[in-house]
């Protein structure tokens, strides 16, 4: 698209390129009659097969017909077909080309999108197939968790007649994803008509399109029933109810609902803290030394969380399917380059790029610029200081009401640059981690939260570190930690929700306002139009990643120090209820439907939130040694309390790791059920095996 | 055997009940063609089939034909056969029945194992298919190592016509181990003849066998020409060269293999530290402060070593292919006993124990008595220090030789009662462990090495903990050091190669006169008997967990403490190299041979030499602290001094954790080997599927 200038037509050029993939849940045996790849009528009221593009074009068709001469061979075959309801058509997958593609290109996409699976096609009626392939898991008859075979699909839940109904919307959109994916180029030497747009033999085309800019975007729909009622029961009316995870998960995917999940289990386990932290705050604010059962309580807390988490997320995961779902093997990600050679692993041609070069580049460049931007951070922090002693001593000379706000400007500032280092952080690690040049996916993602969260946690708490165990100050401790807490959940929420909020409703109403203006032209025609135009304006919703981030760091912020600010809970709990209803709002309304990512745990950052917890008994304990109150025990030898103090650190650090060796990960029932599941993979494999050696015999 | 009086029909009566299994590697091919189960010659020199079991009886058969009734039927099928010399019948197994046995009894299990394992019988004759089931992985023609499957036999290196070789003896003895295990009663209510013997379908009849004590006992024969090569090469040379770790693998089996690639990497990786220690002992005896260059380097030296072996056994296991071997579904133990129940992952009957019952026994009686077990030895070591304290006394009154001596007395007497209270533990720790009642062998080992090493750990090395932390006298903890490692190091090889060596030359002696004076009477007849006779009474090798054990506390020896006495890791690199030949003289003289163990790594243990090494950078960390060195540099703090030493601490166990994440535990060659077996596996099941969809499409 390189207008936004809507007029008649301008859209139905912007339609012809924007190709709308519905696929309908087919039977296997259906789907064989049709060898052709089709577009269907994913409509439950219609249920024959309609072969062909038929998106809901103007009844008065013949008067827009393609102005241009490139986009003809989309558009002929977009033409609606003369029979079944027009307007029933619902849309899973939307394809956005660029509006330079050439005729070409279009057509060999579309060529090779309609060929058959054995000859390199995506093949995507047959999504029962697909399922397979794709390794999604689905309720057995016997209330198990196991991968989904055509072979015995009417052996699971929810399996009736043609299997209609048999996935939810989310799971049909996954599928395509992956087999739109797995689409490789055969012997093309370069996309027709982009001869710059090199493949070979294997290569995702849809990868190589999206990364020479003709594949703009590749978007599911959202499905606006489902989202009313999703929405409904999610945030819009105040309940004392849990999120509705199983929906959530239905409509957004494993991904999603872990993450939601967290958020929630996080909010009721931090409870205890604050319903604890309210009277130690509400009585005791002059005596913030009374603090050591506080951090007792917080140690023991921090450890059972995670641990129980653990399990709960097992448990989950087992419910949605996720849990032993196998990894398939990693393709190269999109942004990857190297010199053409063979994959060692699957003998194939793809880009190959030596690791002892990515080793020197993360050794070499990125660790060091890392340091660089630590010792940056420290800084800044020590700035912070300087400002902070200066205000203060204008303050002690003549204090006024101005100079009393003076004092709390720096730590204000101070936590706006925060906020705005790590973005400006984040930024250069995504650069690194991109140049670093990684073949998967995944190891992208750990080296950049790798980076990412150790920048995060130095530059937030480096300062509260220097003050407890350098100034030993615990009043201006709590007096930071409040100030920093409450400045970047402030901000956080400003910057997460409302101004995507506001940028998007002042997108909206343009747009509205638009498309009532041409509604009124063309008598309330073109709502498939409408919404996949307005959902491919919506912005991307780029992952769970800064959502954790900054659950990461309030719990750092709780688990480090509360004992020292036992507010500190009560408003992380208070942050996380707005959280789960921003968070919520933005899913449904500000964000294109992203594609469901089956998750079976949340991955790096269960590791993550584990290494804070190391560090939580570190500083509590440190903390309690600095304490008046364990002083007055030693009141000749601060030796001994030292000592003291380390001991009973390492015990607790050695009963920590006890504690996470005993506790299961896996809930006994879930892993009675998987063992099962092998046992009988196991036994079937046998049986066949002795089946296959008796055969000669009957011969 | 009820007699070890010797006379011919005795021995006759013996070897009756004394069932010998030898199995030769047909092909399945000809194995389908034997319908019965047999017992084949496994010579090559006499390849044919021959049916029915024919140990080599003394020529004069007639003369000795079976005296009872009861073990008539055994005796009449092992008549030997007319064709092919009897002399080359090289048996591979033995099980030997009580001479309490009925006739009924053995004549049913020998049926059972005759039967076609479609029946439930053992079919011993297709070892192909048993090397199958067992999960055996053997070298592809492509160099990788991959599970063994009929199908594609021919692919595999070595298999050659019909496969006689391809197994080695080792190999076919574990593959029959498994077969006979996996025997399994059907309707019988009880072993016929023993109706205290009870079965149930599905219960492993040889495990109920040697629960009642029918089956005395089941091992593996020694080959003599394949021992006699492998003990010249192993230690019957003084060589400069490594020990022949895969034909060890070859005769022994995986985890014998380890145990020994573990010592000598073990024994390697101290040269290091040896050759560092000698100056250190030989120029600084008594400047025994000077050791902070020492501990660092201890330090670095304990992480590095064990991450190190950790890559070098994936890289072992990968060439045995016992890397990525499945590990079957675990029955239980032959000690598991309980109500007869459901299991709910097989769906089958057998004894079911509620987990909340172990879990009490566990918590309320195993817990308790380790822990009263450890105070126990806290005061001897309380006794001991009184002692010493009274010996010195003593010495300081009237210094004269004896008293002199008297001083060495204490330390010589705690070690030996050190080592007598380990021994005694260990039993007191197999017996609860046992009365725990865990379903899984490898539950019960685990449960049992936790026990016996938190005691031994803490037996052996609390009294060095208590002089070097609280008594803070490096004098006194060099000397306990030296005597406590010299002294077990001399009880450990008595115990462990001496005194067996010199009960087996005895019994040995005894029976060779007895043998010999039979040969004068029977003209050289029965050697076949006489070595089976002879294995039989061998002691039996009671797996890799003493010598272990004794690895671990050599290594704790020199990683916790031998900063301070650096001639330690040199006693240790010559009690190894001593040990590396005792211990292959104890595996090919004095034990019978022990079924292959597959093992993939050295399990628990690593576990626990990583606490070790953990626990090493405390002790080091403290014993630099407290090291007049490092005091110079803090002369007025203390505090200071402890501050340092404990962030210095945390730094290095961060950097450790740190270390041993970034380390991969299996080096990138094998990984890429592991990836790719993996992903061909997924191509093919791809196709697999693939050409199953388009079936219907060709009809």
């Amino acid at each position: 698209m390189h207008s936004l200038n809507y007029d008649r037509k301008e859209l139905w050029d912007w339609i012809s390129r924007t190709t709308l993939i519905s696929v309908r849940t087919d039977t296997p045996h259906d789907a064989e009659r049709n060898q052709n790849f089709t577009f269907c009528n994913s409509s439950r009221a219609l249920p024959e097969p309609v072969n062909k593009f038929r998106p809901r074009t103007p009844r008065t068709h013949g008067a827009v017909r393609p102005p241009h001469s490139a986009p003809g061979a989309v558009a002929a075959e977009m033409e609606p077909s003369s029979g079944g309801g027009g307007s029933t058509f619902q849309p899973l997958v939307v394809l956005e080309l660029a509006s330079t593609a050439p005729e070409e290109a279009v057509g060999w996409l579309l060529s090779r999108l309609r060929e058959r699976q054995q000859n390199g096609g995506a093949e995507l009626l047959r999504l029962l197939y697909g399922a397979e392939e794709s390794g999604l898991f689905k309720e057995y008859s016997d209330g198990s968790m196991r991968g989904f075979t055509c072979a015995n699909k009417h052996k699971f839940k929810g399996f009736t007649g043609s299997g209609d109904g048999f996935l939810s919307m989310a799971e049909c959109q996954y599928i395509i994803k992956h087999q739109l994916e797995a689409l490789r180029a055969k012997d093309e030497t370069h996309v027709p008509g982009y001869s710059q747009a090199k493949l070979y033999p294997g290569k995702s085309i849809i990868r190589r399109l999206q990364s020479k800019g003709i594949l703009v975007q590749m978007f599911p729909l959202h499905d606006k029933e489902e989202l009313k009622r999703l929405s409904f029961s999610w945030y819009q009316r105040v309940r004392l109810s849990l999120q509705p995870l199983d929906a959530i998960r239905h409509y957004f995917g494993e991904g999603q609902a872990l993450y939601f999940g967290f958020l929630e289990y996080f909010t009721i386990a931090l409870l205890p803290m604050a319903v604890l932290g309210m009277p130690y705050y509400l009585f005791d604010w002059e005596n913030y030394d009374k603090y050591v059962l506080f951090a007792v309580f917080n140690l023991v807390w921090c450890t059972v969380l995670l641990e129980v988490w653990k399990r709960y997320s097992a448990a989950l995961a087992y419910r949605w399917g996720t849990l032993s779902r196998k990894k398939a093997f990693e393709e190269p990600r999109p942004g990857f380059h190297g010199v053409l050679g063979l994959n060692p692993v699957t003998g194939r041609e793809e880009p190959v790029f030596p690791s002892v070069n990515r080793q020197l580049r993360i050794y070499l460049v990125s660790l060091p610029f890392v340091l660089l931007c630590l010792y940056l951070s420290l800084y800044v922090m020590m700035i912070y200081f300087q400002l902070e002693g200066w205000a203060l001593s204008v303050h002690d000379e003549g204090p006024t009401l101005w100079t009393e706000v003076l004092t709390y400007i720096p730590s204000v500032v101070y936590a706006v640059v925060i906020e705005a280092m790590n973005l400006a952080y984040r930024y250069a690690a995504e650069f690194l981690t991109e140049w670093e040049n990684h073949r998967r996916e995944s190891s992208y993602q750990n080296h950049l939260v790798l980076k990412v969260l150790v920048f995060n946690f130095f530059n937030c708490f480096a300062s509260l570190f220097y003050i407890a165990f350098v100034m030993q100050d615990m009043l201006l401790l709590r007096q930071s930690l409040a100030t920093l807490l409450i400045t970047s959940q402030i901000l956080n929420q400003l910057m997460e929700a409302f101004l995507p909020y506001w940028l998007q409703r002042r997108r909206n109403k343009k747009m509205i306002r638009k498309v009532l203006k041409r509604r009124a032209i063309e008598e309330k025609e073109l709502p498939l139009a409408e919404q996949v135009r307005l959902e491919a304006d919506m912005s991307t919703y780029l992952g769970t990643f800064d959502d954790y981030l900054e659950l990461f760091l309030l719990f750092g912020y709780v688990s480090l120090f509360s004992c020292i600010y036992p507010l500190a809970a009560v408003l992380v709990v208070l942050n996380n209820i707005t959280e789960v209803y921003s968070d919520a709002f933005k899913m449904c309304k500000l964000f294109k439907r992203p594609f469901a990512d089956p998750a079976g745990n949340i991955g790096v950052w269960q590791l993550a939130f584990e290494t804070i917890s190391v560090i939580a008994v570190v500083t509590n304990c440190a903390l309690i040694g600095l304490s008046p109150q364990v002083k007055v025990y030693f009141p000749e030898s601060a030796t001994q309390l030292i000592l003291w103090t380390v001991t009973a650190e390492h015990l607790l650090l050695g009963f920590k790791f006890i504690l996470a060796f005993l506790i299961p990960d896996v809930p006994k029932h879930i892993r009675v059920k998987l063992a099962r599941i092998e046992f009988e993979s196991l036994e079937a494999l046998k049986k066949k095996k002795i089946l296959e050696a008796s055969k000669p015999d009957a011969e």
